[in-house]
């Protein structure tokens, strides 16, 4: 037999033809590993996550009874999907919810303007606030105003945010909106409108929380769409007295129930302690919630999915879907109050859309290097790079990675096109694009692949 | 001297030195059509048109306090420009304006939906209508449906219309928005939602016209948002019956005046009949009128200002900028209508954006072939090819090419963005780019320098 294979194997050669299938080796079966791997590349459990939140709930504003939908959907979605120890963690928070929103120009040039409630803003009644508007380029040139310049006026903040990369715009240039509201109502102004903290240039103004101090009464705080602050700033470059028309009538409506939706992929060591994966559930009202955050709870139950199918790791993997992120992180601070004498190995988070992950970040301690090295190796054959920042989660496992120094790993998404939509009515489901959302299931299979099995100790001494 | 130039020359060849620039002669004064052509390449005339008309008078709708506005901005700004005979010729019309507009899903999968009347749709009253949902995938499906089988219902109805740089797709699938309301409400629809007529994937709803048979009652006639569109057609897809509740209370106001304002560029040939190019100087409601069509003023006047400010040329160029061409085209038939006595040469217009003029076609007399060759061989420079259609103009200069059987030259613009943007909110200044204005400019002025030195003569048969 060996002889009559060799000889037919030289005629083949002899003749120039490729007659070698048959003397080459049974392909061997998958690793777990490389079955999970190759159905995240095709994953479709994510698009399907966020096609359903975003069409068969919607919008889900913390505290409301959209966001309870969305718990339910969760809870029968989840066990659906075969994963184990489905629950759902309420509790009890003060809901704000939006009115009425309207603004036009009166002086110099009569036209509306497209604006929307920033969370937490005041009301100016259903009587309208009217005024004179002082217009400030950012944050630092209202800070710099001489004290009365803005008492009884409605103030005007833009900004000058450009699309990044790595997202770093939003941190600087959003403190506009997170503490622009309470500077102006303690200089006496009577409202203030900001320039939306994004990067397109549509109609649709980005919403978003702000916060007074308990000692400052609230005013009527509002983000203008982009293409409208351009054209209020080219009113004010004509030097001519800018006066607007407002009305906002958002309202507090009183204490009612959030929470958090819980699931669990079981490992075979109990003895190991889990690891936290999350996203967040609710989202803002003007949109459908689709890049924030249906695709994190997409991402991250796909990869979990993906994990289970190919059977038990050692340590359980623990989907948390957060409620209440948008307006103050309750469901991360709930979780880390509920569960917090309870070990935890890791946290991750998913919570900056669906376009591709780019590179990884580790906080872990350095008796895993091994476990990074292992993972910095894999990711760079999916062009991921490896970058020089310490991973610190995100709202809502940082309450948990606080109280017990977890050790940390961050996907860091392209974040290019990310404040083109966020807090938008525009973050719909048509803004995924399948490729890059699978590209992330398939960096977080490898991520939970290999933490799943790490047998390692992964706790990290308090910081001094 | 001879010699000795002769012999520098040498010398500077040998030592290869390029030492020519005193041997040639000084370059001469540029011609006025060379002179026009430069200014045209790096006009700002349009872009300032443009950013005036959107900033300091917004949105025009026909018809309004808004347009009259618009018109008496304009009577201040041509004359600015150096133009001739401005004047308004004001016309009556009657005259609808948008209400209150609000839509949500009740049934299966409650949440709002982004929508906009549409131009001369009914009203829902303050009450709402509220009822199941019939969905048709185009308007083909609607009018094939049974008789009987919407009568009471909301009818909703998608369309698949794609981009195209001809703008192809608006005429036949725009025939959803134009008579898909009348078809719905003459078999018994309380109400009719559409798909934007748009290719964008943003939450700004296209408006734009509907038209009533005078035996129907207009119906409640809206446009969703394209995002929107598509939820819904994700919930049909489950099959569940889909409730929707719609508010809209828009309203006739009865007759108010509109008018046109017409200047020039004056000729020395009085017995040589003018050009006529146009734009409107109306817009839809909810953006501020950018590419829609501040655009086309911006455009032409632009041109026409690189002409004169050159010198007198033979034929005078007449500028229209026609009021309520989006309501029904008023201004084109009232310029028609009042003008109908005196001789015109040929008719143009700009009224698709500001985005490069790609093609060229042409309506000229046989006898004036050397003119069009001219300028396609010109324009073939420009990478501005010549089409095989026949001229046609536009809404606001039909109704005189009609009556006086015009020549025609049109400049067709890339509309592959057009129908992102057309009749929406966000058709602003911001979506200008401000190198493809001018290169609009640049091929008007191309034209106008050629056409207004034409001696020969511009009339054509009749059709028979």
């Amino acid at each position: 037999m060996k002889n009559m294979i060799a000889k037919i194997a030289s005629v083949a050669l002899t003749a120039g033809i490729a007659q070698t299938s048959f003397a080459i080796p049974p392909a061997p079966m998958p690793t777990p590993d490389e079955q999970a791997i190759d159905a995240a590349t095709k994953d479709m459990f994510a698009w399907d996550i966020i096609q359903g939140l975003t069409t068969e709930v919607g919008p889900r504003l913390a505290g409301t009874e959209a966001e309870a939908r969305a718990r339910r959907w969760a809870a029968f979605k989840l066990p659906a999907m075969g994963f184990a120890n489905v629950r759902i963690e309420p509790y009890k928070m003060q809901t704000w919810v939006r009115g009425e929103e309207t603004a036009e120009v009166l002086q110099p040039y009569p036209q509306k303007l497209i604006v929307t409630a920033l969370g937490n803003s005041g009301s100016t009644g259903k009587a309208a606030i009217q005024g004179e508007v002082v217009y400030f380029a950012n944050l630092q040139a209202l800070q710099a105003a001489p004290v009365g310049s803005v008492k009884g006026k409605i103030v005007f903040v833009s900004h000058n945010m450009k699309p990044a990369q790595d997202g770093s715009g939003y941190g600087p240039f959003g403190q506009v909106r997170r503490i622009g509201p309470n500077i102006a109502a303690k200089m006496g102004a009577t409202a203030i409108i900001i320039r939306s903290i994004g990067t397109d240039n549509h109609r649709v103004p980005h919403t978003g929380n702000t916060n007074f101090e308990k000692s400052v009464t609230p005013i009527p705080a509002a983000a203008l769409s982009i293409p409208d602050a351009d054209n209020l700033v080219r009113m004010f470059a004509t030097n001519a007295p800018v006066q607007i028309k407002l009305i906002l009538t958002p309202k507090f409506v009183g204490e009612t129930e959030s929470g958090n939706v819980i699931a669990e992929v079981p490992g075979n060591n109990p003895k190991l302690p889990p690891i936290i994966i999350a996203c967040h559930l609710d989202s803002w009202d003007l949109g459908t919630g689709a890049i924030d955050d249906a695709a994190g709870c997409g991402i991250i139950a796909a990869a979990a999915k993906h994990l289970r199918d190919t059977g038990p790791r050692l340590r359980t993997i623990r989907i948390l879907w957060a409620g209440a992120e948008e307006v103050g992180g309750f469901g991360g601070k709930a979780y880390a109050e509920a569960h917090k004498t309870e070990p935890h190995g890791l946290a991750m988070e998913s919570d900056f859309g669906a376009d591709r992950v780019w590179r990884v970040d580790f906080k872990l301690p350095e008796s895993a290097k091994a476990l990074q090295t292992k993972i910095a190796d894999r990711f760079a054959y999916l062009g991921i790079q490896t970058g020089k920042a310490e991973a610190g989660g995100g709202t809502d496992v940082e309450p948990i990675i606080e109280a017990q120094h977890l050790s940390v790993i961050d996907l860091q998404q392209d974040g290019t096109h990310y404040f083109d939509l966020h807090h938008t009515a525009d973050d719909t489901l048509d803004k995924i694009d399948l490729k890059q959302l699978q590209q992330n299931v398939t960096a977080w299979t490898v991520v939970l692949m290999n933490v799943a099995n790490y047998e390692g100790d992964l706790s990290l001494a308090p910081k001094p």
